[in-house]
């Protein structure tokens, strides 16, 4: 399959499910308190900092799944309060993690907490996040069962989160609890994204597992890529500094790899790295280059290349000639086939 | 009322809802991963940083509130999600705002980021709120209201502590904006708290809005008896330092009375805080006599007493012989007794 038409129908998908998301989210943001409202909005990419209107939102994958899981079952709409609640979790974490990882940047502009300070911004993500509840209570009396697959969701978020804080200041990681780390930030609310329309629909507990697994297969192949970009990645293209997990002194899945290659080009990898993240640009340089000698990014690359194997194995919960699978097959490959 | 008999009586009613809470409680935060459990364990006062049994916790005033809500309508076994639910909020916005404020004590030990870093601190009061949510849900047919409750106060409670962050930048302040504050940051949680048990148990919208609104004013009295021992209080009943607020140019309802008092003590106080916290020892006990002088905190003994006063005339929505209608009375003359 070509990037270039996965990539276009992918699109294609992502902008269709916007049609209806986008509206949804701002009536849903709308009922925030003004302060609140402003920083999730500028989260959401839909204002400045003054809150004059600008474009720079994210892609809404996540609600772009929870909209093609409920049309696997009933109609696209049925998976509106789940594409909301999950794109309103999304931002919540990534608003707590930019305070957490000090990071400076994201989608090219200042983070949450560099624009509105720590404080308010923790209470933004507070916020969002209750407010993605409120969504789903409102919504059909299918909303018990949807809220419980958001919390499940929210709890792996902050293990995942949690894992990776503590792994941070670990000696030596394995690269069994770096994936389960790397399960628990983004594989979980990736299969609650992928099932939630679904549970809003009210599909059988058998295809909400398939779903679910789905996503949370895809979920870990989006990761992997996602380090691969980190090391490795165009900082125009993910809105990232460059080499910008390297120079953080990250242990992303690649360079727990890496490590654990037993090549030379591992252990040089382990002495540079002893002492914490590289302290020069040359440093960096040699650590991304000795991260790809180890095997630590084809290793990656494989490794993502198998989750989404088992992600798309799972959609045999769905029939043959359902759109809504045909729609999940090409977002799985646009997500690990992207920039790649 | 003597303060004496209330105090043996309110700690009797607290003691009493203990025996079913502390339980659930500790069920619940069983379900935790075993790092967000240490930190919320820690915080409710179960335990040091390793994780070695302590008996530190607070007086769970909010989870008694809600078995005495349930038992004013069916069960105090009916308040239980309910109570557990507000004590786990309760919490999570205790380690959050600790997080924020950068304060280094609560009940007489370090504050949870001091133990285990900002990140992990937040991430478990993200746990905890999530957990609440989670507790709620399992519970009966009358979960989707109590969660809808919930929701609201956690809003509440996020914009009281935003509006309190963006006050401190702010240079002046007027009693009407602070006390909207308090409201969120206290009263909120407390409407919730004496309601909450009520929805649980099936309660009319009747009651549920009377025993809301004495939470409501209940609140408002107990955060200005707050606010007046974080200005006079002893260091050794509140677990706080001594004059923590003045020394921290907290800008409290007290403050902003004398500060807006018309008086020359109200007016040399403002000089005094023009250029932020007042700088040296002398500097804070002038404040702190000041704040007096100009009458701030007479002032704020008044309105707790008048919001008190108005909390117990919402508990007409009970009958005259309802054994929980006289224990919510000795709560509330408990709480704005306290330690004055």
């Amino acid at each position: 399959m070509s990037g270039v038409t996965t990539s276009g129908e992918a699109r294609q998908i992502v902008d269709q499910a916007a049609l209806i998301v986008t509206p949804a989210m701002r009536a849903a943001v709308d009922t925030l308190d003004p302060r609140m409202r402003l920083i999730a909005s500028y989260q959401l990419g839909w204002c400045d900092a003054e809150g004059r209107p600008t474009n720079a939102g994210g892609k809404g994958l996540r609600a772009t799944m929870a909209i093609v899981s409920a049309r696997a079952v009933g109609s696209a709409e049925d998976g509106l309060p789940g594409a909301v609640a999950v794109e309103l979790v999304h931002n919540f974490s990534l608003l707590h993690d930019d305070v957490m990882d000090r990071d400076l940047e994201r989608r090219h502009r200042p983070t949450g907490w560099v624009t509105f300070g720590d404080g308010q911004a923790i209470l933004a993500g507070n916020a969002m996040m209750t407010l993605a509840f409120d969504v789903l209570l409102a919504a059909d009396e299918n909303g018990p069962k949807s809220l419980a697959c958001l919390t499940r969701a929210v709890q792996g978020l902050i293990s995942g989160q949690s894992d990776d804080l503590a792994l941070e200041q670990s000696p030596s990681v394995d690269l069994a609890a770096c994936l389960a780390m790397e399960a628990g930030k983004t594989a979980a609310l990736m299969a609650c994204s992928s099932s939630i329309g679904a549970v809003c629909a009210g599909a059988s507990d058998a295809v909400v597992q398939g779903l679910s697994d789905y996503g949370f297969e895809l979920g870990l192949a989006f990761q992997l890529v996602d380090d691969i970009l980190g090391i490795t990645g165009d900082p125009k293209v993910t809105g990232k500094s460059s080499s910008s997990d390297v120079r953080a002194g990250k242990r992303s899945a690649p360079v727990v790899a890496a490590l654990t290659s037993g090549t030379d080009a591992g252990r040089r990898l382990e002495v540079l790295l002893a002492d914490g993240p590289p302290k020069s640009e040359t440093d960096v340089e040699l650590a991304t280059r000795l991260i790809g000698e180890a095997g630590g990014l084809d290793w990656a690359a494989k490794e993502a290349d198998d989750r989404l194997a088992r992600a798309l194995a799972h959609l045999d919960v769905l029939a043959d000639d359902s759109p809504a699978r045909a729609d999940l097959i090409t977002l799985a490959n646009f997500v690990v086939e992207r920039d790649r």
